[in-house]
């Protein structure tokens, strides 16, 4: 696996492919690396003749410093991880190389990035629509694989490359659980193990509102009411939102009609973790 | 000349003219051609195998609907002149293909965006770099060629350039004036013809002010004070703005010492002018 720090190199090495012919696959992470993120990079390899994973935790993105400071890194796991799943390249910068003094040009996605995070992260994905926007100029991938545990993420990339013309597919791939249900995110590793066992509520109201929809429910209100008491029943969960909307437009829905994004934002102690599930 | 209307079939050609080796040389224009159009053409022509020229009249970019819709339009010469020059693909797309329904994408350049032109027309600079940056992922160009009568948006584009990466270079290249002095714009087609003697007040206050500066002034007020009377001396110029500034931040200077920015704008009759001189 070959290790690129510098943006200049990079868009060289993937000139030289896509003239070679070659098919790009790039998976964007901020590296603490799991099982999730390696099924994207196999999705990658299975899709692309060349991958590239880049690890850079994006500072524009976050909205408090202190869950910046705080997003866990383990740099060296990462890059034995990625190496045995046959990743080719490793874009590895530096946030200097990224952002260097006098930087001030933003990306900004207006409507799908407004609601569920969009309203309690202001910013963020302003923050995210750059940084990708950046990634895909310095990348040149023909296919870029994103998890859909971050929903609002890939909708918001979506609208961006199609706004903006850019010339690539996105691959929006399933959420990897625990075998207890918990969707895999680097921020799991701050859950205490009385907090990780807290957070399976989120994952037990996915499953319950699918449930209801199955039996018939359609009133979205009824929906997430029930949502709202299996997130609190057990206390220690502090919810930031439970919402249902179009899994496109994200706009809410009042009435279930067609698949519906159940989408959940809580608090387990410090840490704030999402879920999704496209009720069907 | 081959003329492309779609943005799927531009892109295609583009990516089989890099895959080919071939270097992509761009100009974007918004039509209503003249000589300095085509002098960008011909230098697009020295510097890539194949060079493409856009025309749209971009929505984005203006802030008062009377202003896009008196913009002049005759699509029939440009075609002829583009054609003359050895144009290979004029990219000739509709508004709804660049903007369709739901567009919600904007990219915003701040600090070099925010003063001259910025400060008069809101949004505009937003408008700009966002169909630019549309064009760029579009016509896939390894260098751009834009006229340097709108130095601002040769500024406000090369910075949006190096802060999301785009990895192709800007070649900004001198005004080019009628045998009088005035600066070719399609807006003069708007003057009439005791205006269009009126409107030759900028160049000459331009000149003025290399002369003084040639002479040893240095003082920013005082120039400019010379400046704002030429424009006005014989009535019916209505100055806009007429400012002094680094050539690079586009900051304001009370002082000279090295190259600096002469922007002008002002308005004659209905029709707003632009013009500058980087004073030595």
């Amino acid at each position: 696996m070959r290790i690129i720090n510098h943006i200049c190199d990079m868009q060289r090495w993937s000139e030289a492919q896509r003239v070679a012919g070659k098919k790009i696959a790039f998976v964007p992470t901020m590296g603490y690396l799991h099982e999730g993120h390696l099924s994207l990079v196999l999705k990658g390899k299975k899709q692309g003749d060349v991958v590239v994973v880049s690890i850079f935790v994006n500072p524009m993105q976050f909205n408090q410093q202190s869950d910046f400071d705080k997003y866990p890194r383990k740099d060296e796991q990462d890059r034995r991880m990625l190496e045995e799943v046959g990743t080719d390249v490793l874009f590895y910068p530096t946030a200097p190389e990224i952002y260097p003094e006098g930087f001030q040009t933003a990306v900004e996605v207006s409507k799908v990035a407004d609601p569920l995070c969009g309203a309690f992260r202001p910013e963020h994905f302003r923050g995210v629509a750059t940084v990708v926007a950046k990634l895909f100029n310095i990348v040149k991938p023909h296919v870029a694989v994103f998890g859909q545990k971050d929903f609002q993420q890939c909708v918001v990339i979506q609208q961006m490359v199609k706004d903006l013309n850019f010339d690539l597919e996105i691959l929006p791939m399933p959420t990897i659980r625990e075998s207890d249900g918990l969707a895999m995110s680097s921020r799991n590793a701050r859950l205490s193990p009385a907090e990780r066992h807290t957070s399976l509520s989120i994952a037990r109201a996915l499953n319950h509102a699918q449930e209801m929809v199955t039996e018939g429910e359609r009133r979205a209100e009824i929906i997430l009411k029930t949502v709202q008491e299996i997130l609190t029943r057990e206390g220690g969960v502090r919810v930031e939102y439970a919402s249902l909307c179009h899994p496109e437009t994200l706009e809410e829905v009042t009435q279930l009609s067609g698949p519906t994004l159940l989408a959940i934002a809580a608090w387990v102690g410090e840490v704030r973790l999402i879920d999704n599930r496209v009720l069907q």
